[in-house]
């Protein structure tokens, strides 16, 4: 037999690897017809340069592959391929798929709903420095103390053997007594259930609590997120009408009183940035009780409120637990972070539990173990201090500078939480043609309309957390240009 | 009006949110009636002997959150709560939830399915060192050298603002190249979707592909773990028996031949450690492609082959991209890691990622950079190489020590790929009776049992990976007792 040219590199690792790599190839690829006799080992190894162990452990892997079979006494073969094994010409590559290819309603609900998801801004060149994102500025994160913790954690594990926990108790510790002193929540360790991003919070509680075709509520305009995650889940979603004290209770009892779940941000709307009342509260914690229904508190940047204490969780107020909470690490600490929580009330919790285990799991370990430190040694704590002076001083800027440069064009009103404020449009301004235009000079701007299920005023997304207060007078100055 | 002890500590953090919290749980115990006149701050200020600002914000937060009003030059007054909010003694303890307390069916469906899932077996006192886990040895993972990258790779994403990323590319690369060149994996970095461990791979899985009540192979015995996402799911689970060379595709289409999925572990099969010879796999290949079906192949402990190089994947030889691989870092790295990947056909790629997006995200940028370092640099490599070498000795000394010790009481095979052998009982023997016994020895047995849709021989997973040769001697005399 002529064999193929099988190049072997001295310098790439195993070289019985590489053999059988060449070998393989070149039998499906129809190259060695079925039934050709191999060359004995001792004649490869020689033509080759390698040893006969070389050639033998190569051997006795496409036998054990099926691609080649050991006569006795006779040498070895290349074997016959079951019907159906790809050989010949080509058989490398992939060829075209045939037959249908059935995704779920499910699947196919996802797919699409996560089309209509705001595509990311597409930034000429170098993006960083530039207004208006809403993340976590990158350049305050305490990451020298971060740092030692992570060596710290990682080398307790490693000395505990705890490595191979998936659960680390001290967290889910830490969080409860986190919320319980700076949000009012009341709950046990036994009740948060540690996850990997609010999207996975959303999702498990869809999972525990909704059934298809269930209703829920959403506010519009509203976290996007949290509507594709009831969408991709096959629920119905129904947006309900944001007022100045969030969601409209009345309006979603109009639309579907029997709704199974209703998601809310009442400390801080997304996006508007109301705060929902004690009068509005008590309404939505009566119609929960009385629909049999469940509420989806999000609570994801009550940290930064700049003036007091934060507002109170609802969790915290409603005497007949029906509130899920929802918090995260993403804005307080970083995004890359992927680490949020849930605290369910106490019936619940073995199901979400168990639901938890089921599609997901928690975190890594590690992270587990270096956050636990971070909230207990009071790091959260000094670091949501400093980031509230910061936001506040960055908000002032950004509301001055609008104030100065876009008078007439541009309208931002002082919000006293969050990382971002609403810019309203002069009537007849379309938003995505202003958002296009920022693009174009760097700017990151959203549409308010990409979180309306239904028109209203045009606003625009001015992020004020990610960048400083040169860049966002810098920003405002090019963003004059999109304007007029 | 008598204001209720209110104790600050001076040591402890914000003084005037101390004061908030003290009245705000007065205030909601009915300690105070509606309509009282609070204190006026200075004189409030002067008994507590705080700043008049301390009690100025404390009363500002209650307000906003419409537990006090200001009256115009009248003072504070505690206001009326509306309905539905607890005030009265007790208003702090939560009461029994009313209301019907309704879970979606899934949710149903999964806290069922999670209640049967093998309990963590209770070993008496402290269990480490004990056979017969079969989990990573914590002792021997290059803890220094992952320590290192977790500092370099935290320094890197810092420095370029990377720590807000979700996604760090790199890694599919890096599991794209290794998959190709060590399990005959076909694919790109875009087929690649890293998840927080292999269940939530499973979950993904069935959400994309699975309608409810749509069947699915299992093998029996099989992964329990697998069978628990499927049940919580609302899929049709359908056992299918293992014979020598793995799943029985003809047993298969008897018992569903109209089933959406096959969930296979091809390599190795768990547990009863048989590989699917290459007619086997072209059998299943082509029932997947007449029947428009799936293959979940999961390919967990393929790198722990001893002799040879493992078999390569069932995914490398399907023509059709009918195959979901699935692989894990639980074993070869650390399960504490929470890190697993599919690799999904190209066409099903951007469902699989959208999925992940809404359901539940990559797991933490920090982890995606240090494995993607680990295996780029060969560390991974390095660190198989050796394991094999400590694995195939562990199960030689386990081999050995029970067919000293425990002939006729106990019969192993040896296996040439895995970390735990089954040990075989004597007709008549209950695997249930011997694995309680071992656990009061304090060992980590369970019965093969757990594993199974229906009955068949009895047996127990010894685990050999744990611990070391001396333990696992050990573990053999004390599992004796529980033998005879």
């Amino acid at each position: 037999m002529v064999l193929p040219p099988l190049s072997l590199d001295r310098t790439a690792g195993s070289l019985s690897r590489q053999l059988y790599d060449g070998l393989r190839v070149a039998i499906l690829a129809g190259q060695f017809r079925v039934g050709t006799r191999m060359p004995s080992t001792r004649a490869l190894a020689a033509s080759l340069d390698v040893s006969r162990n070389t050639v033998h452990q190569a051997f006795e892997q496409l036998i054990l592959e099926g691609l080649l079979e050991g006569r006795q006494g006779a040498g070895t073969f290349v074997a016959e391929m079951p019907r159906g094994i790809p050989i010949g010409p080509g058989a490398g590559e992939l060829s075209e798929p045939r037959g249908r290819r059935l995704l779920s309603q499910q699947g196919r609900a996802i797919r699409d709903v996560a089309a209509k998801w705001p595509e990311p801004i597409q930034l000429p060149g170098e993006s960083r420095g530039r207004a208006f994102g809403m993340g976590a500025p990158a350049d305050l994160f305490p990451t020298s103390v971060w740092r030692r913790l992570l060596g710290q954690c990682w080398d307790a594990l490693s000395r505990a053997r705890g490595l191979g926990r998936a659960e680390h108790e001290p967290l889910r510790e830490a969080i409860a007594e986190h919320l319980g002193t700076t949000r009012g929540v009341r709950c046990t360790p036994d009740q948060v259930i540690v996850v990997s991003g609010s999207q996975q919070g959303i999702a498990l509680t869809a999972t525990v609590l909704l059934d298809p075709d269930d209703s829920v509520w959403v506010e519009d305009p509203g976290y996007f997120g949290a509507h594709t995650a009831f969408v991709g889940w096959g629920a119905r979603v129904v947006p309900v009408a944001v007022d100045d004290e969030g969601l409209s209770v009345e309006v979603g009892q109009r639309r579907a009183a029997d709704a199974k779940l209703a998601h809310v941000t009442p400390t801080h709307q997304f996006p508007l940035g109301k705060t929902m009342p004690l009068r509005r509260r008590a309404e939505l914690l009566a119609w929960a009780q009385a629909a049999d229904a469940w509420i989806l508190e999000e609570d994801y940047d009550s940290e930064f409120r700049y003036s007091g204490a934060p507002l109170a969780a609802l969790q915290g107020i409603d005497p007949n637990q029906r509130v899920i909470y929802l918090g995260s690490f993403s804005k307080s600490m970083y995004s890359g972070l992927r680490m949020a929580y849930l605290v369910v009330p106490r019936d619940l919790a073995p199901a979400f539990r168990a639901a938890r285990q089921v599609v997901g799991g928690p975190p890594p370990v590690l992270e587990q173990a270096v956050v636990a430190r971070f909230l207990s040694e009071g790091h959260l704590d000094r670091h949501l201090r400093r980031m509230r002076r910061v936001y506040a001083q960055r908000q002032r800027c950004l509301a001055e500078s609008v104030g100065e440069q876009l008078d007439g064009l541009l309208r931002v009103e002082p919000d006293e939480t969050g990382m971002h404020l609403v810019g309203w449009l002069r009537a007849g301004v379309s938003a995505e043609e202003v958002c296009r235009r920022a693009a174009a000079e760097g700017l990151e701007l959203l549409p308010l309309s990409s979180y309306r299920a239904r028109a209203g005023p045009e606003g625009v997304l001015l992020g004020f957390s990610e960048v400083d207060e040169r860049a966002l007078r810098h920003g405002v100055s090019l963003l004059r240009k999109a304007l007029v």
